[in-house]
């Protein structure tokens, strides 16, 4: 059996409303299938762009075993590149993030222009011709101020999500902040668990009571469970159509998510005691009152958007077993630490938070390796958002089979 | 080459009276059909019922991939169920033991009784059926308080062995103790060399001074070898005829061992002086020089039962490389510690013993995982027993390998 | 697919003048291979012979999954055993060097004398035959008081070798020499990826500052880029001429390499300063400006023989993944230490230099894994070496693969 073949026969088993096939979370063909037909496919999530501010300025991160390189480069413009020499292949950034006048690969002093360009090589003969051997180029886009890359040669479309979310989160300015702090996790998960942990707060009540200071776990605008939500709703709709902030659910299928939502009442930041993170607020922003823009796009990204500060989450598989979570959190970029913000108080609720999420999954993931796992039923009221998800992941990984295959059949529907 | 066939073709080279072939101590299809062959498909040893003494107690261990909870219900029974919830597969009992009212997954709180039944899912539509997502049951059995648990649908006969061994450990009332220690070794070894090792005393004099102390190496009811044992015998088997206690080998063929044997003369316990680890006896014990009974039964459980105290040995993989071994010291319920027993006293020899144990077999395995290893022969006067475990691992292995695969030759001669 | 077409397919896509197709420096086919045409069946340097002096000193060495025992025998020949007992298999030899009696297993006894005879196994039956159950031995050839060993039944000729060598390395009497110091380091990087980055110095003015003091970066006798050098290497001709030591390039083919060459101006060891590192020289030496004799046999060893000390390299692969490198020290057997040698001051450019390689032959091995690695163009001038290595590599790996595979035509080239 090939290994589409065998993926095939995995994404048969599927049944809409239920958890993925247990070899789906950890099946060697399953993640090099998805490492092509995810993450060297589809756009992700690689850092905010204030983090590569200045010509020179790079980070690097790995997909998969692939190392990539954001950097600015001499014209302003964020760049990414593979990180492999042209030489011999060695990394040539080796530092996780940086500030350099050229690339130069530490092995032979191969040295690239900022735009990928081999600029010299020493010792190679006279017919060497340096124009074949740029760094290889990385797709990279700009949404208001995020940065996201696409290993692919032929990025799929991107503009309909950036039209579509800079309206609610260009007032926050994401540009104009800087990394207060920054933690990465290194779960012991597949990176669909992950995934799926954020995509529902079915498990927060039982799970984060530090989170639920200010979020309010079944916060959907038409929400009418709870009376008094609908009320909140209401009321802050109307503060934010005021200050033209755009609020409603935008119109991103089953890749996107994009939705400002209210806090619990009274709370106008994510911290212990609901009270604000940072006294200066972000962008321009003069209401400390807007709860949060919530974005989420495929496959590897959710982002609060608040009036003090903001958090990007980005998620990176190691393996089918190893999952990276890195954590930003970042303030105005002329707030002052100490004066403005205390560190420790910013990151508190979500530091916890993602330790929280971070043994849950692990623990889904000990649960689905066991030979007795049987995909079980999804709650349409709780956990809806994971069946937009498997959807998307099910049509994205089936698109990559040969056609005929039976996992086809299954997307299709 | 499919996964049965590089099974059968390897056990196809196995002679009997030599060790295995060496892949079948480390290839991954072995292990993959082992796990379901053996580990899926006999009766394993578990705990002693006491380790679970009241309703809500439980205790979890992991057969390969797979964990499994045993609890005392509410009907003082005890029960044993796959520890993977049947909404999304979070492992439930998330402590290697504990106590609770019900079972609980820590995910989103679906709650089931200790009989293993859902009693609720908050979020589930109305139409969902909670009788369809009870906890997956494992088979039980509860042998003079020794709880055997099989995770195949239909178990194998447990009568004889229960039936047998009954009248030779009931008398050490193994349900009324309690654990004083207990240790686990995660043992960098494949499974069947550690079962090998316990199999033989072969090694014993070159390696385990402390367990000579009590144990006489070649002590078999009828050895003819050692004049003074041969003597030693038939006077310990009048004193235990006349006390009621079995003691002659048990028919237990290839599947189990249970059999009585003096200790060296003067002998009582197996300390490093010989003499009782515990004032008090086990059981209503009042002799004190009973030597041990010697229990084994394929694939992973062997245990002493002395007059003062009572020793479990669960042999689990957990890869086919690595291997945990849990050992329980047990007293009785009403011993006092620091009274009745010293702990460190208690496990002194054992502790030690398994140590050398542990790096023999990983010695061993290291060797038997070069390319030059090459099956040598078993010592018929000293290694019997691992003919007969080995006799009975062929025979197993085969019944799960495709009619007229090359092994089931081997296995049936 | 078959394991050797794999490796036929991927070695089809080599071309000569480029680094090797990625998966040829991590695929596990690829290594299995390996194991068997090059490290089954090669010449490989094991130690020098003094470290093996007396009768029963015995050291130990892993050949991926093989540990072999080197052992001096009563005769005071070096011999080489397969380290796994004819028994069960267990290590025999379970620490790194030792001395011993006899080679007695620690399982059960088994007692080998020190050319691998059986001298008694207990317990066993009178049938048993000892004569058929000697340690499997491995092939042993000391070349001038270097130890190399061969796996294979038939070993390749080593005599060429061994003629042209030795009137080079000779005069140092590596034999008569000890270990001052030895260094092991486990490198997470394919053994391939090490041996590149000994056969080039186009990386160390990069690199290696240290090792630059002693070592002239494009150091060859007919060298015309540097006009100080070729009136250097003159003059050091005739010096050396006159005293008789072999200097020019021996005729090693793309097997070994042998040649002396000499130091920067003005230095004779490799050291910080490049002043002596021991003041006794070896052997009968009395001159200390010789430069080093530089001395590489495929496919794990490199040494420098210098006038006050001797440095071996051993590469040795523990899987695709990562190679041991072991470094040795030596100085006259005669030498004292506080008094004619530092053992800080003597292992330290080699140990820094040792270190840089390391962190370089892993950052290699990081890129080479990313998709985006594609083979690139050596230096002519600065790699030619590894242009050797590679052809060696190439023609040894098709000689294993069946007649008419894909990778045959490359290797023929």
């Amino acid at each position: 059996m090939s290994a589409s073949e065998n993926v095939a026969e995995l994404m048969a088993q599927y049944r809409t409303g239920f958890s993925l096939p247990g070899p789906l979370y950890y099946d060697a063909d399953v993640f090099e299938m998805e490492m092509k037909a995810i993450f060297g496919t589809q756009w992700l999530f690689a850092c905010n762009e204030c983090e590569v501010k200045e010509p020179g300025d790079y980070l690097t991160l790995e997909v998969g075993r692939n190392s990539i390189i954001i950097v600015r480069d001499d014209n302003g413009e964020v760049q990414a590149f593979h990180n492999t020499c042209r030489h011999r292949g060695s990394r040539v950034c080796q530092e996780h993030k940086g500030t350099v006048g050229r690339l130069v690969c530490p092995y032979h002093q191969w040295t690239y222009d900022l735009d990928g360009t081999l600029l010299s090589a020493t010792q190679m003969p006279e017919d060497f011709d340096p124009r074949r051997y740029s760094l290889k180029p990385v797709h990279a886009a700009n949404v208001a101020g995020l940065i996201y890359i696409c290993l692919a040669e032929a990025p799929p479309d991107l503009d309909h999500f950036k039209r579509t979310v800079t309206p609610y989160i260009a007032p926050h300015q994401p540009a104009r902040t800087k990394v207060a702090f920054e933690s990465v996790l290194i779960e012991k998960a597949n990176w669909k668990l992950v995934i799926e942990n954020n995509r529902e707060c079915y498990h927060c009540a039982g799970n984060h009571p530090e989170l639920l200071v200010s979020l309010v776990e079944a916060a959907l605008p038409n929400d009418t469970r709870t009376h008094w939500f609908s009320e909140l709703m209401l009321r802050k709709a109307q503060e934010w159509d005021a200050l033209g902030l755009p609020h409603r659910p935008a119109d991103g299928g089953i890749e996107f998510r994009c939705i400002r939502l209210p806090f619990n009442e009274g709370v106008t930041s994510m911290t212990m005691d609901g009270k604000p993170a940072c006294k200066k607020l972000v962008g321009d922003l003069t209401e400390r009152d807007l709860g949060s823009v919530r974005m989420f796009h495929v496959p590897n990204n959710w982002n609060h958007f608040l009036s003090d500060h903001i958090i990007h989450f980005r998620v990176l598989p190691r393996g089918p077993m190893e999952t990276e979570v890195r954590t930003t959190w970042l303030v105005h970029e002329d707030a002052i630490e100490g004066w403005d913000y205390d560190v420790d108080r910013l990151k508190e609720v979500w530091q916890i938070t993602n330790q929280q999420d971070q043994h849950l999954a692990e623990q889904n993931f000990l649960g689905v390796r066991s030979d007795a796992y049987e995909p079980g039923p999804y709650s349409p009221a709780g956990e809806f958002m994971i069946l937009d998800f498997n959807r998307w992941y099910m049509a994205t990984l089936a698109a990559h089979l040969p056609p005929g295959a039976p996992g086809l059949r299954v997307a299709a529907e």
